[in-house]
């Protein structure tokens, strides 16, 4: 993440992975889910939040998601449903329920389509938020797997290349491959040129946006260093059509094609609610696994050794800063901003729970 | 295509399809390939130039075909050979033959397997270079799936974000979707901010690169707009850290762990020589192709029909510029560079052939 979304240094609070992990348990519990759902969901969160990939831990998310159980929009206990299958591919109803443990049910699914024929590939239609798409596609690594994750945003943000109104969402997709003694590469992105919560981040630590971030209302593209407005449309990846916007918009396509589309809720703008695309294939379908980890030792290697350009210290992978950063907050606790602890202690009140950090 | 990659009016000899792809049809059989290979092989360079893809068409790439030969670099007449097989995957030995003939035959494999099982895919590696990734996802779409090909370089010539030496090459990817009435989705991106060959186009019209597009020998991102120097690295897609080229490095280590460490042949810059990941999903394996195609209809009319920003005058999709393109050239022929007219006035002559424009 960049430097301008971090939480500055005298809003940080500093709290263990433990009692974080238990008071985020402890609200799904109370919010009406079966205790394993409740643990599943907590993990995709602490897993987040671990990784520094703060815009979808506890601090944005999961008041969002109390909103939506109190609302009525989530189902604390959905039915999940296979409604159409072939050996190696599945239509699902998510019952309604959130994607934090409706996608890892579905990525199980995957995952056993896979070991069976090779490949596999699900779509989960009616469900809740997906909470990053990298926690999932990184359930198929302990299998010698290679993982795919996306999900649509189910609200149109985004502004096509050269386009005045907005047609996609952030729409996120994640591919997570094993390695040997390398930390995995799991390169997880939005299609939009920066994600809709870092605006809520950007507006929490008062951080500027770069140019080429958004546009404004009427599509073109903000060009100048700005707080961020009250209104505005986010531009795909790229920014602007000559330094390549358009790929961002295709790959957003992409994502809205596969996981919305495919799954029978029609184009994103219309169906106004998430769909995931979620997808995983056996390495030792092509080459031996041994091998595909050495060759992805001596590739992230290779990346990671890479001679810095001036004025960088180090080159990096997907994935690479995200495991160091999980080693040093399992050690030094989770840095929070003061107004996120405010929030957890407002809902321990509210709920009648007790959480040992607050 | 951005307008300064287009040729000069005044540099422009348009020339019908037929007799251009009679002459590469016969240019590839002088070579030594089969008729049905020589077949294949000119469809794809024509299928590039009907749809403006110009730096795939016979005007950059028929030369290094033709060298390629002739130093024995590619055979005319490979033994094709499925090294490994699931029922949803295989490895593929492309005998070291040309990809514009190998991917179509291993697309063909990777059909066939999605026909049974829902999905497929294949790796191909000892194979030359594939002739663009969109002509090979398009094969899947008069089958009602969609297809994916990607292709590493097979040259290292990207600096990784904040790096200094070249650890990737333009490692094209492409998705192809079926629609209704609109034009199909055709997704086809460089992971580079900009195409190798666009290079070598821009040198043969006289266009400068614009900031953001190229890297100095050090690994500095160049942000002024310039003539193409002597010698450079290519940026990933987005450019700079800043404007996302994080992406662009993520999705092009992507394609170079789908198509070259997962054929077997280790990470791209160790390999040094092309390998392809090609894969297909059946539509019907997740909804009915009708209701599909109505809702691909919805989204890419949808995408089409977006009010434009002030400064354009319409909003397209991936592969709608193309499908207009294509009318277009059909009817007028295909512009090409007296350059290149050139060139096949100098090759017919050496070949002992006869073209009809020349």
């Amino acid at each position: 993440m960049l430097e301008r979304f971090k939480v500055p240094e005298a809003d940080r609070v500093y709290v263990r992975e433990a009692p974080m992990r238990a008071a985020t348990e402890a609200i799904f519990v109370a919010l009406g889910l079966p205790e394993d759902d409740a643990r599943q969901s907590a993990d995709v969160l602490m897993f987040n939040d671990l990784r520094g990939i703060e815009t979808h831990g506890v601090s944005n998310m999961l008041r969002s998601y109390v909103a939506g159980y109190r609302a009525g929009t989530l189902t604390p206990r959905p039915e999940i449903i296979v409604e159409r299958e072939t050996p190696t591919t599945a239509l699902i109803d998510g019952g309604g329920g959130l994607g934090l443990h409706v996608a890892p049910h579905a990525m199980g699914i995957v995952i056993a389509k896979a070991r069976e024929y090779g490949m596999g590939s699900a779509v989960v239609h009616h469900v809740g938020h997906m909470g990053g798409a990298g926690y999932h596609a990184m359930l198929a690594l302990d299998h010698d797997m290679i993982g795919v994750a996306m999900s649509t945003s189910g609200r149109a943000i985004v502004v096509p290349t050269w386009g005045a109104e907005p047609r996609l969402g952030t729409n996120p997709i994640a591919w997570a491959v094993p390695a040997g003694e390398m930390a995995p590469f799991v390169f997880d992105i939005g299609t939009s040129q920066v994600a809709a919560n870092k605006m809520r981040l950007a507006q929490r630590v008062g951080a500027k946006i770069a140019p080429g971030w958004i546009a404004r209302m009427d599509g073109t593209p903000v060009m100048e260093e700005v707080d961020v407005p009250d209104e505005f449309y986010l531009l795909p990846a790229g920014g602007t059509r000559e330094l390549g916007s358009h790929k961002g918009y295709g790959l957003g396509a992409v994502v809205d094609i596969l996981g919305s589309t495919l799954a029978g809720i029609g184009p994103g703008f219309v169906a106004n609610t998430p769909g995931y695309h979620l997808a995983a294939y056996r390495v030792d379908a092509f080459i031996d696994v041994a091998q595909f980890k050495r060759d992805m030792d001596t590739f992230l290697r290779g990346l990671a050794e890479t001679k810095p350009a001036p004025g960088h210290e180090r080159v990096v992978y997907a994935g690479l800063l995200e495991a160091e950063e999980e080693v040093r907050r399992r050690a030094d606790g989770i840095p929070y901003h003061t107004e996120v602890i405010d929030w957890f202690r407002g809902i321990e009140g509210e709920l009648g729970l007790d959480f040992a950090f607050t």
